[in-house]
């Protein structure tokens, strides 16, 4: 299969590694997942960003000489190198444009991000998976760890929004009052009666978020209300104050993994928005491999 | 000192234990403080709570006879012994006749805490401060790691809301992606101009709480924003948000100690609200003094 490949391609998160192998056509010949994210791969250095990716492409018998493309956290700072970011309004498909190349053991790509100046924000990998998504206009919502809410014009992101919406329920739910009244491993559904009336009750704002939050404790206390019923409590009021906060109009595009793009789209339905969703991983690949054929082959 | 002694008193917390001697007039003659609080005693079971208790005392010189009365989380469940939550509407000035009597070493009155049913809410430790401040009306805040906006009519609890802002300020400043954007260990100031302006945002709503946390880490990563204005733009964000979504009218009594009084009242003034700060410590040994006189000495 690696005979074939014609680029290598990376998504390096916070907490995860993807590489994939294209062809010369784009389509997906090998992929791999590893869990050496920027979190453990920082304190290594530059160097052990390197033989992290080498070891992944050696295990995939990708050639010496494939040329790579890497988005994410590889180009933050304190990353394998740093690649600065697009200020707003950023073109996504000039994101290739701007990518820092490192010649080591194979040319390697980094993309940049895009920062916001104010109100200060920054995305790195968002801006990939959107440029994949073909998206020209309007809003665009891709949950997670950190959720970004992306407002396009023209190709253009040209405002956003960072919610900590992932990082919220893990923290509530592992590490804080809350956690004896939560099971945090209970996978959320989303038709959950508990999820809807969480996400109901923040769009509806008839109750603040902080104040909310230690209701979930207090019915434990008091009515032994469920451990994983307050898991889908506490998804749908952090998804529910998202929603709400991010004041957008019109449809919006949810690029999202098959979990949280059901949720989502479970809140959304529910205070009746319209939506529509797009594979996450597919938009990166297809990101990814549109910049690799802008940088390696000249292509516009 | 301690043979004028009529009363032992105690504020088990969770994280710390405050113990007082009183003579029978209600003149506190010794104070000691421990940090074996709940989170430590409760994995001990009740001896261990015992144990601590009468160690305590010991240092202090206390007779072996002398009652004790004590409030906070020495009555939860898991606790010293249970003492059932009063329901709201609770009467603070009768919270002594509610208490659970232990007869160990010593009669130790274990006093209850006040449940609201809906929203689901509980309190353990702030009704007696409110009983000791003397309070019968009005909006009253305490502020802390889980502060309390009570709602007092004819000396009853009426209603009261829990908002987790301390807890939140320590997750999101040691232990989150801001981490790295704030310095926990710097005192906020109560005139410190970031601090004002996280309150104001928060009060004039024009940005929700959820959006306006990541701000902290981009405004580090892009504009090199100090740690220790980050420090005090959280505590400003959390507080302001607190005190918007308490929806109080009217003035404030504000029960806090000296560092979390000067935050608040800062916040108050900010957005022109009227307040009176009350020493909580005082107001503390003020209710475990009355409801030690109505336990062991029958006085109304």
């Amino acid at each position: 299969m690696a005979q074939s490949a014609r680029f290598a391609l990376a998504d390096w998160g916070t907490t995860r590694l993807r590489v994939w192998l294209s062809d010369a056509a784009g389509t997906v010949i090998d992929e791999r997942r590893s869990d050496q994210g920027m979190a453990v791969c920082r304190n290594g250095g530059p160097q052990k960003f390197a033989d992290v990716f080498e070891s992944e492409l050696t295990a995939m018998g990708a050639s010496p000489d494939l040329p790579a493309v890497i988005s994410g956290m590889a180009g933050a700072r304190g990353g394998w190198r740093e690649a600065a970011y697009m200020p707003t309004p950023a073109p996504v498909a000039q994101i290739a444009d701007a990518a820092v190349i490192i010649d080591g053991v194979r040319p390697v790509a980094i993309l940049p991000g895009v920062s916001q100046n104010e109100p200060a924000d920054v995305m790195r990998g968002e801006e990939v998976q959107i440029a994949g998504s073909g998206l020209r206009e309007g809003w665009i919502c891709l949950p997670g760890t950190h959720s970004k809410w992306v407002w396009l014009e023209s190709g253009r992101i040209v405002r956003f929004t960072t919610f900590m919406t992932g990082e919220l329920f893990s923290l509530l739910s592992r590490q804080s009052i809350l956690t004896a009244s939560i099971d945090a491993s209970r996978t959320v559904e989303k038709n959950d009666a508990h999820f809807i009336a969480g996400v109901r009750q923040m769009v509806d704002r008839e109750i603040d978020l902080s104040a909310a939050l230690f209701s979930i404790r207090a019915g434990g206390i008091l009515h032994d209300a469920d451990n994983g019923a307050n898991a889908a409590r506490l998804s749908g009021l952090l998804i529910g104050a998202e929603v709400a906060a991010a004041k957008a109009e019109g449809p919006i595009r949810l690029i999202a993994d098959d979990r949280l793009g059901a949720l989502y789209a479970a809140a959304f339905a529910t205070v009746g928005r319209e939506y529509e969703v797009i594979d996450a991983e597919r938009a990166t690949r297809q990101g990814l491999i549109a910049a690799a054929q802008k940088i390696y082959e000249g292509r516009t």
